[in-house]
């Protein structure tokens, strides 16, 4: 069962977002990976973010290049915690880097650094920590060797 | 009957969309002036946008500052022409800006100036005026007192 | 009969360009494609706006870089509407988007996305589909696709 | 005891980062709020950091001016999640947005927008929402009525 | 007979403009000073810088904010030298200065300082001093004295 | 005799600076060219610019990556008109652009765009044809045939 | 003896520069200050600089804001280290950041925060406590006082 | 006896600071070369910090790209003179650029340009010629060479 859902506005941003799933792999975190467009399929979106809590899923990663609209297209139509991936597809990925952060009140983002899918992954990881032993075991384990 | 639907992600947007509606009034084009956000209120905006056409609208004005996504969401579900106005509410309105105007192919946006609600107004009278002779004449003339 | 008129500021530019034909083509619009320079050919630029109406032409298309005045340019001479594409010259593309996007009001450009040419052509066909049941069905067809 | 601890780099923060208080209290989660700089006094922070689960606290919301290294700092000296809130000292905030966002690999924050404290509550709401049945129902309720 | 002709977009820009007047009166070089609009105004403008050689203008120097065509358009339209001023309208002037700098090669604009009328005018009292020994006299006399 | 003094702060500049001395050559006006850094060789840069109206230099034209202090440093020793070239040597010559656009009140320099150094070149012959007929005419006849 | 100059490009750099001198007030260390722009009075700012040494300066302190060419016309003339504060005239102090940090290699200048005085005078002392028991105790007491 | 302690944040970042070890060592200044980061090793660098002076070390060169917490997080550490690389590993450096050179008042960090190891390498060599003859005798005749 997924607990994470990986979305991508293009096929064309699944070299960048599959870091993030090679990261959830290591911590074996079951994950979806879908590409899904805001601006493209929004319907197809909206249903696919309605049903993931059925699925199982607890955390979105959604990464977008440009206007990158989809990781607050998927926040306002859920309640789950997400994170997004400003991806560099045009001036170094600042266009993105700002829609991603500069969410409205009342609807939040995590934004992690331009084309940085591992940390979002690695985001997700300390929240599903905070509930779940054996991650968070994992998680422990990853930081301290990194400490060291 | 709407012509125009004037489209802001905020009550705090209303000052600034206002001169669209202001010039809208001066070429006796009437509009719809709605508080949407594509954020908080996604489904209250997609109905208003599917509604829209049997309403009479031919061209949307969509304000929005921050992340102003709104733009881009009323473009996802209309095949209608989408203007965006970029609001100045951080950063000098450059987040605004590049989130409107960095669409992606196959979605796209009419981006005008930050702040610039009059010239999406002047931009949807000159695409009216394509088919509409009456306001096509106020135009002409509103241009041509305009270069004397 | 051309409906458009793509004109961009240097043959360098025509690569970039030629994508806002391909679009237009796809769904049978005719055009006229020319090389002409606010700043190097103004006076050319001016007889050509002039003109661009008589043969048929309801919407510019306007590519250019750096300082990128071409759809400003246009705009100033022409009620028709006026698109324009920054093209990513230097700075990637930021001098020509504000360039762009920031005109005065009064004088409005709808700008789209850096580099982003086929967007442009897809605004154009948006706008040509208010007024023209083929263009309109072939429009609704292809979003209908794309939201799949 | 308090599962979300609030910092910032400055007492000057604190009007920023009294929003973040101000959500978390509409929901009823007990929170610490210190002023403890990264860079004036890093001991104090490491220590505050260490000691922060044994007292309950789940996530970390850090606010942070210029060089904003608070919450990069306290993701070095712990598992929990951390919300960055770039606030605007200097720049339209640029400078904290950038230095909060861009984290290496390895070491996440969420990156929330420009002195968007509420947003990182939200977050934060959104995160203990998915392992504490009476947060998840106020947010739920909230999101609800914000959708209306 | 003016040797300067000082152009500027829109009245709103005759404060910042007229600081060059200023410069130019202590110098006892006499100017023209007009507000006239490349996008609002094409035709008077074309008219006004055709007709400018004649009347004894040896340089332009003209003012403009946002999209900032003015300069560029002068320059497309005499042989004279162009000064051109970037005034800070919106996004602290940065998108008048791209507009007025990166000209395309052939068609030179002598951009200045963000809102620095005043060094447009040094700048033209400069180019005149070349050949015109009373104003080359008193520009060596403000120098000298500036450098002590 | 040289009547442009096209001065570059580093070796690694000449390629981009020899545009600027083809484009004079095009036109017959003879040049002098020298690598002379404000920051490196400041005295050496004193001497030359202080020696050289008796040369016959009437204009200089400076090109500078990064601090780009080069143009601003000829200024602060001559009463000749200088332009500056801001050379792309990082930040997409953005940092060169500020620097030498950026002038205080008193000193100008005239910039052009980045990397322009052919504008460089052709803003100096349009000051040139202020007095000197041959260059006039020579001008003259490439910006009409640039109109064609 | 002063043993850190403060200069500064012009009068109204003042109040931003007094709080460098504050700071070396309270740690008993003595300054010139003196108002010397690179652009206006060249010579005086040389002059100043191959004095200074044998005045006992030790360490420079440059505030300038725009072009910010002090620190680097400073660093120029002089082996000793030279720290440059980028005031905010315009731009929000960025392009003075970029024309003090971006120096080219050979001729170093230590660059500070925006706006920041108070930093260049503590690294001022910070560098004068190498070699200086009195001043390295007073600075290792302030900051042991800020670390608690 | 290492006087200088060169730190970066990454393996990646050696290529780039070893030209300050070149540097060095063309003066004959003995340096150590780690790479600790702030964020991953954060308790490995504070025991390298305070370890540092009773080693020899007088001065830090401290690398680092993206968020570059490390040449603040040292200075948070020590009361030596901190000399910041910002490199380039996203946003052509802006972003490091800005967190290290935007410290808050009372921990300085001497920033150089991007990338610029060497110049980092110099200013050290400045720092350490104020109380070393054999290094300011070195350092004199570079410059003096230089300035040739």
């Amino acid at each position: 069962m997924p607990q994470v859902a990986i979305l991508m506005g293009s096929q064309s941003d699944e070299p960048a977002m599959e870091k993030a799933a090679e990261v959830l792999e290591e911590f074996g975190v079951e994950y979806d990976l879908e590409v899904i467009s805001a601006h493209r399929t929004p319907e197809k979106m909206v249903e696919f973010v309605r049903d993931a809590p059925g699925r199982g899923v607890r955390v979105f990663i959604c990464g977008a290049g440009l206007s990158a609209a989809l990781p607050g297209a998927v926040a306002a139509h859920t309640d789950l915690p997400v994170i997004g991936v400003p991806l560099d597809a045009a001036l170094d990925g600042l266009d993105s880097l700002l829609s991603i952060a500069q969410m409205p009140p009342g609807v939040p983002v995590a934004c992690v650094g331009v084309n940085n899918a591992r940390n979002a992954a690695y985001l997700a990881i300390s929240i599903l920590s905070l509930h779940d032993d054996v991650i968070a075991e994992s998680w422990a384990a990853f930081r301290e060797q990194q400490r060291r």
